[in-house]
């Protein structure tokens, strides 16, 4: 008898249902712009990524995870399970297809 | 005896006061989004720029001060009054010196 794998799947919007004003509310606060900054020192796709704690953040860690939350269901990172672990990935090629040069900028003015 | 005129001056963030949290909010918005799209075909300085009725939307007049108000306490707009006329430009010389690029790439997400 096989046995079942359960996958925990993530709502994610598509790259179509993306929306310009759910990503700039997204990016509008520090602490989110602080995982995007450091999701961007990280890659994207298969092995990639960096769990939640691996993004220091002067928050809780509900707080953290809701600021996560923010960031997944407006289109901006990517969330999957990795084992047990929660693994975080820009969706930098979706959000240059959706808005080109946007994150880019928000990143090099989140650096200043 | 000398006549008193009263300039009538609304407060606005220096370039250097200018967050980038309060821009990508400020700009977060369907409506707000619309009114820089629209100040963007107009000119910035000295004889140019746009009345707030100038400026169709969607809104009540109280509604449409109020995000006009969003966006100069964020330092995206500059609101100065021309006789009775309250006029707006967009500020896009401290914009591209604080975070260079980033007023154009959501000019070019919001025409999409």
């Amino acid at each position: 008898m096989p046995t079942t794998t359960a996958v925990r799947e993530l709502p994610h919007p598509s790259r179509e249902e993306i929306r310009l004003e759910a990503v700039l509310h997204a990016l509008a606060d520090p602490v989110r712009l602080r995982i995007i900054t450091v999701l961007n020192t990280h890659g994207e796709g298969e092995g990639n990524g960096a769990t939640c704690s691996q993004v220091e953040l002067p928050v809780s860690t509900s707080t953290a995870t809701h600021h996560f939350r923010v960031l997944r269901e407006a289109g901006v990172i990517n969330q999957c399970y990795r084992g047990t672990s929660k693994i975080n990935c820009l969706r930098r090629a979706d959000l240059e297809a959706r808005f080109p040069g946007l994150l880019d900028a928000v990143l090099r003015a989140a650096a200043n």
